[in-house]
């Protein structure tokens, strides 16, 4: 074993992977004065821009535009022999994604940001060894992500058990897909599948599709699944898969009963932090857990050693929004400052068709928490841009606190809506009460009506609702 | 001539027009225990839901349905022969009409609003007259919009010369359009008839379309419509229109020099306050110009007697969430309480693809009106889902005062932006710092993240561009 050599630069900063959050923190480091370096052992951008939100927000998007065209036959657009190229995609996607890799790496470079490739590893407090080579810093910020967790039933080691990176360089779909976890984002694999020719199947060990979601927001889901021919299967289980000639068996059990489906592809997303390897049993004592734990200002509780992202909670909450966010807030602190993320305004949205977008307690978390809860809506389909899109689940669900009219959460299902939250989270992060919201007046004719209807609707006072 | 009945009662609001003012106006004045009456002519809805924003709102869809299926087949989705029926879409527009004002029938019912049809016209202070009924009453709104104006040119009385109205009933659309005036409004009609296989002519006074906007948002309008094939024609004047066998040939003068056009149509849009016939003599003591001039809690200066809407403005002030928010201002003032509108966020709005939102001040507007302005901006083909959608021309530009960070202004150029722009509204209305705004943490990936980048640029402290 060869002598690791000392690097004669001592950093301020080293951020052990270059994805959503440690991106923004080494760069927001660096601003701050900090000397940064950044180490990444694959791509840059991490698993948002290489295989999560990048290539299949394009799906997504591809996904909404077949819906569109539906909505564009009741406007006299008539479209004949339409065809799906998914090789078409696949090479948008990794353009898309090539062009964005070298797009961060102008920007680390433009910051004064060391980028070095390899493996980082923990060996000391202030010590990070990459490819043999030991660097000097003062903090560590860990942001290395998290992994796919293969499940264990019988067959799940056969090659058609698979996750999702599988549709990123698939040739063409599999016609018959079983999507199996309790993640949201298979929600929206289900529907980009369906809707390009494959069908469909979601099971799912939970009660219902997003239980920890409001009921407002989950029912209208599952009703716009089924309609489109998507398969909902509740309280399941995998007891086992077989190759045959015709396909995979899986046999389950759901609340529908037991049975055996034949599909081309199982796809499940379970995933866990990424720890292993680290180095972590050098300065973090005891047991870490399934994710490492850390304040609201991403302190792991060893003096200079912080943490951000996937690491650092369960699979709910693996947004990169919440990486960047986390990832900038455990730079300033690194440099000095004092600072906290606001755990009320992290946002969970779905890019479906219509989108959903939630941030802030549900009804039921509110009523959890001893709030005196009011709650207060506004439907699209009494929206007048509502009805011209014909966006008729769509709606706007708000939870408030009774005497100060103090904004608790807010939830939309609908088109934009993943655009629309930013008016939401601004609104709680501003402490804005509903007599403040109800008075807004937002641009017509828009679905954002809504949300001062909805806030209007709480207060009893609404105006447009029937 | 016929003795005028009196009615037995005596209303706390009448209100004078049911459209986008008028109908929030008496709704709210009932829900805070008025008797109201309401006064409508023609159309529940008024100009609004009728002939405006509703009809043009799904021509817009329609058109932006038309630009997403470029995208589309960027991302394999392949059709063939796009053919477009315009009597649907006047079809679904119409139904969409007779829907939303059977909803606004069903609004003022369940309100306990009365509704008179008739022409309302004021008699003396306190006493409206429709179909020869004097109605007392404390407080008068007056809403009657606007009115088209047609132009003076010689050859502007010609049955091709027309107004938008011509559009909503047109059996198919003309081969070539003049669209001729200042309105941002035309600028839309001349997308949508260029994508349904049109050819338009805008033709403006001024020096550029959106000359009072920030000339980041009217420069890129210019190039995305001009890449469209719509022709822009600036300084420019109608010297006459002759009908000839190959069409309507309009001699014309513009920035290119004067020259003959053939058309099959011109349409323009220039609008006045609708003051004929209100009776206003009977009160108001002397001439009231172009339109009735309001403060901010939309007195008239005559005791009781309010006005809303576009009858309070200039045309490029006429937007029907202007007129729901005066209102709804007016009918709490009437009612007693004593509100305002706020005029520094009332949002200029264009549904073109992309769509253009601005609140606030442009640049120039902040540096003319005293302020240390400092601005910042965030293209969207710097935004991960601006890239993916190929929003190529997008922008968000942030106008503040420097010292402190307020917020002056904001302008959107891109998809949702007519939704996005509430995150401005907001922002602005909560007095907003552009230090609180860059700390803000928006879902990933969507364009809302790039407002936060502005704001980051404005401080010199962009985390994403290059």
């Amino acid at each position: 074993m060869r002598e690791n050599r000392m690097s004669e630069t001592s950093y301020d900063v080293i951020v052990i992977g270059a994805g959503a959050g440690g991106v923004p923190a080494a760069i927001r480091a660096a601003q701050l004065g900090g000397r940064v370096a950044i180490i990444e052992r694959e791509h840059l951008g991490g698993f948002c821009m290489n295989r999560g939100c990048i290539p299949f927000g394009q799906m997504m998007v591809a996904s909404s535009i077949l819906g569109k065209i539906l909505l564009g036959k009741e406007m006299g657009l008539d479209f004949t022999d339409i065809s799906t190229n998914y090789s078409a995609l696949i090479t948008r996607q990794n353009e898309l994604i090539s062009f964005m890799r070298q797009g961060v790496k102008g920007m680390l470079a433009k910051n004064g940001v060391t980028l070095i490739e390899g493996v980082g590893r923990i060996v000391g407090k202030g010590r990070v060894e990459v490819n043999g080579s030991i660097f000097p810093c003062e903090n560590i910020i860990l942001a290395t992500g998290s992994e796919w967790v293969r499940p264990d039933f019988p067959g799940a080691d056969l090659e058609e058990a698979t996750n999702s990176d599988y549709l990123l360089s698939a040739e063409e779909l599999p016609k018959r897909v079983l999507l199996f976890g309790e993640s949201p984002w298979l929600v929206e694999i289900a529907q980009f599948l369906q809707r390009f020719g494959s069908h469909a199947i979601l099971l799912t060990k939970d009660k219902s599709i997003l239980s920890s979601e409001s009921k407002t927001v989950s029912s209208r889901l599952r009703k716009v699944l089924k309609r489109e021919g998507v398969v909902i299967k509740t309280e399941g289980e995998i007891v086992s898969g077989t190759k045959k000639k015709d396909g995979l068996h899986i046999e389950l059990s759901s609340k529908d009963g037991r049975e055996i489906l034949v599909v081309d592809r199982i796809i499940t997303i379970e995933r866990r932090a990424f720890l292993k390897g680290l180095g972590l049993e050098k300065i973090l004592p005891g047991d870490t857990g399934p994710y490492l734990s850390v304040n609201n200002k991403m302190e792991t509780g060893v003096e200079g050693l912080y943490a951000i992202g996937d690491l650092t909670g369960p699979q709910l909450r693996h947004y990169s929004h919440l990486s960047s966010e986390q990832g900038i807030v455990a730079a300033e602190n690194a440099m000095g400052r004092d600072v906290a993320i606001n755990p009320r305004t992290v946002t969970r949205v779905l890019f479906t068709q219509p989108q959903i977008a939630c941030v802030g307690l549900t009804p039921k978390e509110a009523k959890k928490a001893g709030y005196d809860v009011v709650v207060g809506s506004a439907p699209y389909s009494m929206n007048p841009f509502g009805m011209i899109i014909s966006e008729n689940e769509g709606i706007v669900e708000l939870v408030a606190e009774k005497k100060y009219g103090e904004l608790l959460g807010v939830h939309f299902f609908g088109e934009s809506a993943c655009e629309m939250v930013g008016q939401a989270i601004l609104a709680i992060k501003m402490e804005m009460t509903l007599e403040e919201l109800a008075k807004i007046s937002f641009p017509h004719p828009t679905l954002s009506e809504s949300l001062v209807e909805a806030a209007r609707d709480a207060l009893g006072e609404a105006i447009y609702l029937p």
